[in-house]
């Protein structure tokens, strides 16, 4: 990659989560309507800073297949911006006490420490909602089963229960690149798709870019099981040593860290073959962002 | 209402409690696939016996919209899952440790009674997401956004909200109304709107069923409340005297009993005489159904 293309990437990745951030101010309910304590938690946790990788994702993908547009539609703002909240919601719900049970996230106290058990579980349900809400206003009824299968029980919420079942056994490479394919890979996939879907990609196209996104997704896992390791806790946000303390089956756990590293690597070089026929793009710049990411 | 209305009332229940049945066992994953356990938990919650009254409603005012067809359109069936799978999982999530903290549902233990608070979070979070994939392969993103108002943060769960903050302080009859609208009004007007907008509705068909589901929706709560004072554990199937431990916002604790049962009467009444120019309708069976059912 090019200095000029490293500049363009980090100003994109920069200008888009403003954007992000604008988008989900916008389409999350206020707080100063009813119920204030619900819209409140669910902003709190919504408006914690984030990478904001899946909505930027989408959006890298819609540009791709679509071109770069003067103004960018409706229907992809939203998309993003559901994609965040569904990603929150998981989040939400993943650190409460009877699943990570997790104190730290985004820099800020998880949403129960801050506003209780109740009101977390339905802040993640809330969330949920209005995630499922933008994406139906898309009007694409194929965005909506694109967000229930990344979701679903053979995506993300299947990769939480064997998350779970793995817990405290030794596993073997193929069952983690199992559950982190489901459990964050899925999430991904359905982002760069999504994008895809909206810009009317070809089966070609679409199909190139479903690669991209599965490569890219598992190559994020490993990272975040690297970071769990070895990353600094003030960069990452939340505390470092959680899978260990929770017996998580993690892909360092299976073959080693300098394998680990080796292989998310790899799985970012294979996503950049994907594209010979172009010089620099922004897809690649992702790519290669998630694989030398420090939180 | 005439005796072999009364009748034909009873087996249309019936018969249309079986087709819920067998359409929840279609639609929910098998549990023969992976994730078993999850899939388990869902099923174990969805399958208990339950009143179905939700896609009961959907199916009925479809059927009055568009009449009785030889044989039920795939989208109206799949819808009515979506519902009573959106309703299964607002009991999972409203019965846990951190909510109303209910042992007992539908005449067994709750999921998380049953399965670990862990993994009653994931199924009420995987039913959700079923539901909204089966509302979205009705092809219809007209219905998928009326569940999304039904059980967003101004409907279903901003009901859950005001209930849980309506604990331990007596409350007005209008306050209660507006809660009750919500938590379970909400669902119950949606589940008709959905069953008129898949038949077509002309715009004031769609308006009166929307007055009939509200009106039915509250009574419906108001008689839940009197069933939580006085009614029968056997056959609710859950505990009685609930409300009262939890120090809950009911209909009967801001007016009292005697007029929450007339109130109930009244709208059962008032939905009724939204049909005046026909003779007794399925509609009206099940309004009546709703104000003299025992659990």
């Amino acid at each position: 990659m090019t200095p000029l293309a490293a500049i363009a990437g980090r100003a994109y990745l920069q200008r888009n989560r403003e954007l992000v951030d604008r988008l989900l101010d916008e389409y999350c309910p206020p707080v100063t309507e009813e119920p204030r304590s619900l819209h409140e938690a669910m902003r709190y946790s919504l408006m914690a800073s984030g990478k904001r990788i899946r909505p930027i994702l989408c959006l890298a993908a819609y540009e791709f297949c679509a071109g770069e547009t003067a103004s960018l539609p409706d229907g992809v703002k939203k998309a993003m911006a559901a994609l965040e909240m569904v990603h929150t919601y998981s989040l939400i719900h993943d650190d409460l006490p009877c699943m990570d049970d997790d104190d730290l996230r985004r820099g800020v106290p998880t949403c129960h420490k801050k506003f209780g058990e109740a009101l977390a579980v339905l802040a993640g349900d809330a969330l949920h909602v209005v995630a499922f809400e933008l994406m139906a206003q898309t009007g694409s009824v194929q965005a909506v089963l694109e967000l229930t299968t990344a979701v679903g029980t053979s995506g993300m919420l299947g990769g939480q229960v064997a998350d779970i079942e793995a817990e405290e056994r030794q596993v073997s490479r193929a069952e983690v690149v199992n559950i982190h394919t489901r459990k964050t890979g899925a999430l991904i996939r359905g982002s760069v798709r999504i994008g895809a879907l909206l810009a009317n990609a070809s089966d070609r196209e679409l199909s190139r870019l479903t690669s991209y996104g599965e490569k890219i997704g598992l190559a994020f896992q490993i990272i975040d099981d690297i970071l769990d390791i070895e990353g600094d806790q003030r960069i990452l946000g939340k505390k470092v040593g959680s899978d260990c303390k929770n017996q998580k089956a993690t892909y360092p756990g299976a073959v080693g860290l300098d394998r680990a590293r080796g292989d998310a690597a790899r799985l970012v070089d294979e996503s950049l073959s994907l594209f010979p026929e172009s010089g620099d793009n922004i897809l690649k710049y992702l790519a290669r962002f998630i694989g030398q990411r420090e939180n």
